[in-house]
């Protein structure tokens, strides 16, 4: 069996998105099992049209160097990782309390990011026996 | 034995006490033995007096939706789900060192929530082999 | 095989770094093999010329009164207890894709807290079959 990582990602802010972009991309690319569970305010940057960009106001000023460093280096976009994550096997729901408390429904989400809408206990289920970071 | 599931609640916004109750009552209720360890700014939402709401400066504009969507799907609220959760056998710790500091001692919290004040060594020790959230 | 607790630091505000010496430092004692992972925010608090304090915007008002009483209980500083961690055995990274795009190479960074720059696949490899938390 292989070894899993599973994620809860909640927070909503652009920064918090790269590392759930290189940690899926890097796990899958390892051969772990990755599942992505999106909830919170960080569901509704899978939208179609998603929230526009948020970036936490402690670190607001440091924000325009952070995204010329990540473009010289050339580092993809993190939907980007995620959707290279994917073609690894990487899956990705949203939380389905939280889709439904906000009314929204499968069609709403981009279909190219997201593979369904699940309930906390399928994914605890799922990550059952791996690794789970909080996002 | 069952599996574990841990968690380190720090932050105090009240967005993220949502996961907290709906992992503990999901995991509890799937058999898992489940410890919550509240330190940092979290630890003042177990007062008898508690803190007052707080929400992430970033994401002030969307918790008038968010609540009215939470109301609208009936989701309990998250000292709902955590009594719940230790219905079912969850355990709820406050961190010696960060009550200490504030100069908090047992009889400052809530007795429906808490179950003891203890050090982050034991934390660790009852948290050993099973998964480890930090919210 | 020793448990192992891994640690990714994403989060750049002073009070996360609390309990990150503390969880070091505690987990190191019980013989855990500890190793913790800079990147983001967090990553400028290890240069040699650090970032200077930043307090999460919701909760600064109550920073005066949590820095007097960690004093008051004698807790040493997050990075005391990095230190004492790092006797004890932990090993500390920081993320060379982070590194590289904020134009940071080894040598801008403290050499009694940073061990080496290594990339993401390292750090999973380290980390598997053990604990991660994502702060």
């Amino acid at each position: 069996m292989p070894d899993k990582v599973s994620m809860i990602v909640f927070s909503g802010t652009d920064d918090k998105l790269i590392p759930v972009g290189v940690i899926s991309q890097a796990a899958a690319a390892l051969g772990y099992e990755v599942q992505i569970f999106f909830t919170g305010w960080a569901m509704f940057k899978l939208l179609k049209e998603p929230m526009p960009e948020t970036w936490p106001k402690e670190f607001e000023g440091m924000v325009p160097k952070l995204k010329e460093g990540l473009a010289r280096v050339k580092a993809p976009s993190w939907k980007d990782m995620l959707k290279e994550a994917k073609k690894m096997g990487a899956k990705v729901y949203v939380c389905s309390l939280m889709a439904e408390a906000a009314g929204l429904k499968k069609e709403h989400f981009d279909p190219s990011l997201v593979d369904d809408i699940v309930g906390v206990t399928t994914f605890l289920e799922n990550a059952r026996g791996g690794q789970v970071l909080f996002i």
